[in-house]
């Protein structure tokens, strides 16, 4: 899984516009999972006011829940951003249609997890907008103010009984408090729940509350590659403004996640917006604005690492820094590039301070960088400068290979001053085990 | 390692030129490796005529060969491609000064395995510069008409007290049967040696020889993922036009090899062209130099898939066709990226008929495909068509998973006729072996 998508290109002219400054955060779960069940809690998606969902099985997998849904009782503006693959799943098409027709004004999410309705032809898109015409009706809405969104293996129809089921009981379960499970219903081989929230303080003592849920794990999970990612807000933006905040923000975080390098046909980030913090409407270009957008960034940030440290095997995220690129678009191929080179990965596994893995993955990136004035660091030491070793304490650097958040840093020697980070996760198997002490 | 050399673009305005029919080919071994130790064998690179060759102990690594000299007594015409990783090992820039300031004319290429001399710095050039210059002296050449090639850890300098003892040892073994011990010395964590030779049969009944030996391995090979091939012929050859057939025998080849997907800073593919078998030189354009240019092809071919079966783990060869793409640039995206996918792979590894994960991975290819029109097929059975799943015994689909080559092949319905074909290998280890059974 890598995600992957279009946003209408990666390099942006102007970074993610907020300075450091103090953004409150509460309740910023550290695992995703609260410590302790509370029996009623506005978390998650259903923390912005506004809000409402579930998590249900249905039937598609056996035992687990496989379907959630995400209601607002008002309509929200909405935008979303799609897999780059060619091959795209028949929600993805469908959510596309509805949100043009809906004129991105929209009240319910449907999501499915155990099947991703991709490679199914007609009867996949007759499906999928059947699931958005069950939960509309179930929901006095229009189909078109429902967005359909699935996970699962490609390529098998979806079994629209046990589908039909999961959505009246999603329906008849929506409440404030049913973040969690909803974001539990959306998992696949995910070991984890991955969500979060957090206020944004606007300037006038106004607050914003954005929540958001995610799945995603990867390395070696057939068709369990996707990415979904769904992203609420109560601060009122419109649609057109709210679509640029969600492009950059997925620039900045799921747009640098790799695992195992494969794109989805079902990869998709929603963002919905109730309006229902009250005020104006936050309009670009101004200090609001760009706080309420850097907190939609802090949120998909936090989720995309958490995708990252969930890959199947993974014990540790590695967090790849670049600076010295001569552009940021640049610095982003570069930061994913050595994020996801397999033998990065295995050397952090193995804590082999092979520092000149990191410098071929910069090399074949694209990226243009310096031979002669790289550097680089792995953790907070220098392992190479000039294009080569820096002595360094091999026991040290073996330390902060064994973090669980593993820190890697070149700079391409460029002269340019573009900066990008990317996120991944260590290689940890039996056959990285293998190959992972070369040098020792 | 995958293959990813400049050799001017990969797109070919014209693909090989030489229609099937029948280059006779004596002497194939199967494995590289001959049955039965024949002591004195004119094979590999010392098949064709003008070429001794040796392979030794020098003292980099602990107790393999770790050395190999390759040496014309008569100059040869000289061609080369090199990696399109910006970090470029020592040797390389060396080599391609050597090459123009020879004029294309060398009569030596000396090989080290243990260490690539990459990220070395100064040091670095210097000693892959006093490599051709040991060479040189005790073989009575000029040091520009020595070639210079390194494999093994980056980052860490030359042990030039093992390396020049290794070069003396081989200088003074050198022998038109010394083939398979020089590929044997350019191995680093090979499984196996990796070499064949074949005749080509020209118009006027004369015949040519051309020769291999390649290195390479992947998947996890810490710093190992370096492909070199040492390519040599008989034929009489000027260095342009050779320089034209090795980029397009690398093109479909060499290039179409992934294994981890990791680009190192070391690959490097030579052809050596001697002009002993006589003759007026072969000029581009003729019957004869299009059949001395596919033998060049069916060689390079021959020990790429090597390499990709030699992956670490692997216990299939994967071979994934492409046809209907719009162009050959995009049939080769897209052969790549399907047989780079670590999800095709564990697919393939689990004998599991999930051609999903081939849709998805065209898709992503960049390569253009219809989603309503494309079809795939596993071994020779029909998985896919239209886009969508087509009836298939999920037995015979699982045989053909199970075999020691294993071809996959889509057509991305594009109504283009452009084709390509590209080799891997299966993902075989434990962590593959927990989740490359999704949908069973």
């Amino acid at each position: 899984m890598a995600g992957d998508f279009a946003t209408d290109g990666a390099a942006l002219g102007a970074p993610v516009t907020a300075p450091p400054r103090p953004v409150a955060q509460s309740g910023m779960a550290e695992r995703g999972e609260p410590d302790e069940p509370a029996p009623a809690q506005r978390e998650g998606v259903t923390f912005p006011e506004g809000f409402e969902a579930a998590g249900v099985h249905g039937g598609i997998k056996r035992q687990r829940p496989d379907l959630a849904v995400l209601f607002a009782p008002d309509p929200c503006s909405a935008a979303a951003v799609f897999t780059t693959n060619r091959v795209k799943a028949a929600p993805l098409i469908v959510t596309r249609e509805h949100l043009e027709r809906s004129a991105h004004r929209v009240q319910a999410v449907v999501i499915n997890s155990g099947n991703a309705n991709a490679c199914t032809g007609e009867r996949g898109l007759a499906d999928a907008r059947a699931m958005a015409v069950e939960c509309a009706g179930l929901l006095g809405l229009q189909p078109d103010q429902v967005l359909v969104a699935s996970t699962g293996v490609i390529g098998v129809p979806l079994p629209m009984d046990a589908v039909r089921e999961g959505i009246r009981r999603a329906c008849s379960e929506l409440s404030p408090f049913g973040a969690e499970a909803a974001a539990r219903a959306i998992l696949t081989t995910d070991r984890r729940v991955k969500q979060t929230h957090l206020e944004v303080p606007l300037t006038g003592g106004r607050v914003v509350r954005i929540g958001g849920m995610a799945k995603g794990s990867g390395m070696i999970h057939p068709n369990m590659a996707t990415m979904l990612a769904f992203l609420t807000t109560d601060a009122p933006v419109e649609a057109g403004p709210l679509h640029e905040v969600l492009r950059r923000a997925t620039d900045a975080s799921f747009n640098l996640i790799t695992v195992d390098g494969d794109t989805s046909t079902n990869d998709m980030a929603v963002l919905l917006a109730s309006g229902k913090a009250g005020g104006a409407p936050l309009a670009p270009g101004t200090e609001d604005f760009d706080r309420f957008s850097e907190g939609v960034r802090q949120v998909a940030t936090y989720l995309a690492k958490e995708i990252a440290r969930d890959g199947e095997g993974a014990t540790r995220l590695v967090e790849v820094r670049v600076r010295g690129a001569r552009t940021e678009h640049e610095a982003r191929l570069c930061a994913r590039a050595v994020a996801g080179s397999t033998l990065v990965k295995a050397a952090v596994h193995g804590q082999d301070p092979n520092w000149g893995r990191i410098a071929a993955a910069a090399g074949y990136s694209g990226a243009e960088m310096d031979p002669g004035g790289f550097s680089i660091w792995i953790g907070s030491i220098l392992v190479a400068r000039e294009g080569r070793e820096w002595p360094f304490s091999e026991q040290a650097v073996r330390e902060a290979l064994g973090r669980d958040e593993v820190h890697l840093a070149i700079d391409l020697g460029t002269g340019g001053r573009a900066e990008a980070t990317a996120w991944s996760c260590d290689l940890s198997e039996e056959y990285v085990r293998i190959n992972s002490s070369y040098r020792s």
